[in-house]
């Protein structure tokens, strides 16, 4: 199932894309795509559904971010080992945390705004985890059962603020902007194995980014074990799970998003996102 | 105006402390202490009614945090010289930031849980700003007008977790319990300078912080223009600021907390907070 939500910012309704590609509208069965319509018994509920019988969408509405009322935005640093490399760093003997502030979720085509004073956007495709059901000291058995599905991610983030400016990485990761999710949530039914997407990220119709989620350093049910160790996660959090080589700041010489600067990004069974890159405009 | 929440845990009502130190219930006037009653339309509408003609609440009930809906729990790094001396490090040139995890907020007088495998559990008398209006890119001129209010925050901290098990701090601080705030969200206008607050933590009875937000580095006003360079403020978000010394990493030998511990911190005009720390049973 793939759930999204559509129209203006701010005024987004839960839908759902079936299987022939037509969005329908959910509003009249859940109020938004949200922690409760994540549960597994809110899911349920919406697997239920003949998508037929729901209303077909209209036109061609924006598309907004998949899911909203994210509670936290977790990311994980330096998880494939070849982009540690190109970074100048090793990969780490446990998994880097870092949260992005959930005030910088917009959607998956929505423009990249370049904050004032920047110099170094970057972009970063990540396969991105949504959570379903709380998860607190979860073992790696128990771990994937706490999935309400995933979705395509881009982390944008600013160089030199996250690393030029006396700590923490948070400060790189969170403005406006800089959190495109979707289009879709796609349920963990249909996505039989998390750690074999093919991903990719392109600027200007150049491929940077050709990796796939089976290099990651720490896989999906490892992070969630993990990170069940140091808080719990509660539905409709968000686990970023790290970016494969090809960022700008990997680049010789580094490459920085400028404005005007087409950025395509997708991984497979997950749709893509395209954005434009923006100069801050007060 | 003293605003807060009161009921069982997941089930709180707001409410409002009257001048006499009668609790009265806010229920009916507004859905809750969040975003939308923290605007400045919000409060005003809230300062406008006659405290005595809402109904007073029976009894003793919990008290729970004093706002709900939080977005972002931002916090702030080494932001008093002396504390910063007393965990070995030095003043930043610019605050270090950090976030933790907003499921970690609970009521003031809630336990603390120290989370499985945690032998350094800490605690950090903290004052925290509530924003009441989106602030991005704002002046120091322009700062103080985003804050909804004030309130006391324990940013109870795992030292281990911080900065011994491979980045980033919010590793540290995002348990479950970990981010106690209230008893009360203490409107700005009643605290003319937050500049000048004696605050205090205790435990079992012994003084260890002893400071004022007099010594910080950073205030108030140039942390909101600051930040909000970085990323959007908005209404709900947190700011817990930083700690004065007497920390118990900061003892000779380091003293954390162990079950059973009774945690009593206060800041003027914001109340007082007690917590007993409890290990965590599964």
């Amino acid at each position: 199932m793939k759930l999204l939500r559509y129209g203006p910012v701010g005024q987004e309704k839960p839908g759902l894309l079936d299987a022939t590609g037509t969005l329908r509208d959910l509003s009249t069965v859940v109020p938004d795509i949200s922690s409760s319509s994540l549960s597994p018994a809110g899911l349920d509920k919406l697997k239920s559904l003949d998508p037929k019988a729901l209303k077909a969408v209209a036109g061609n509405p924006r598309i907004g971010p998949c899911v909203t009322g994210v509670g936290k935005f977790i990311c994980i640093g330096l998880n494939y080992s070849d982009h540690a490399a190109e970074t100048g760093a090793t990969v780490p003997p446990e998994p880097i945390i870092f949260m992005k502030a959930t005030s910088a979720i917009t959607g998956p085509n929505d423009d990249v705004i370049i904050p004032k004073n920047s110099e170094k956007t970057d972009w970063e495709v990540e396969l991105g985890v949504v959570i379903g059901s709380v998860a607190r000291y979860v073992s790696e058995a128990d771990a994937m059962k706490h999935v309400a599905g995933y979705c395509l991610i881009n982390d944008v983030s600013e160089r030199a603020f996250q690393t030029e400016r006396h700590g923490q990485w948070t400060k790189g990761k969170s403005a406006d902007s800089f959190g495109p999710i979707g289009p879709w949530l796609v349920t963990a039914d249909e996505i039989p194995d998390p750690q074999d997407l093919p991903m990719f990220c392109d600027i200007n119709g150049k491929r940077f980014q050709n990796g796939s989620t089976k290099t990651m350093v720490y896989g999906v049910r490892y992070l969630i074990s993990y990170l069940s160790q140091f808080m719990s996660l509660q539905p409709g959090d968000i686990i970023s799970t790290g970016t494969p080589p090809g960022v700008g700041m990997g680049q010789k010489p580094p490459l920085y998003l400028k404005d005007g600067d087409k950025i395509h990004l997708g991984i497979a069974g997950l749709g893509e996102q395209h954005q434009t890159a923006r100069n801050y405009k007060g």
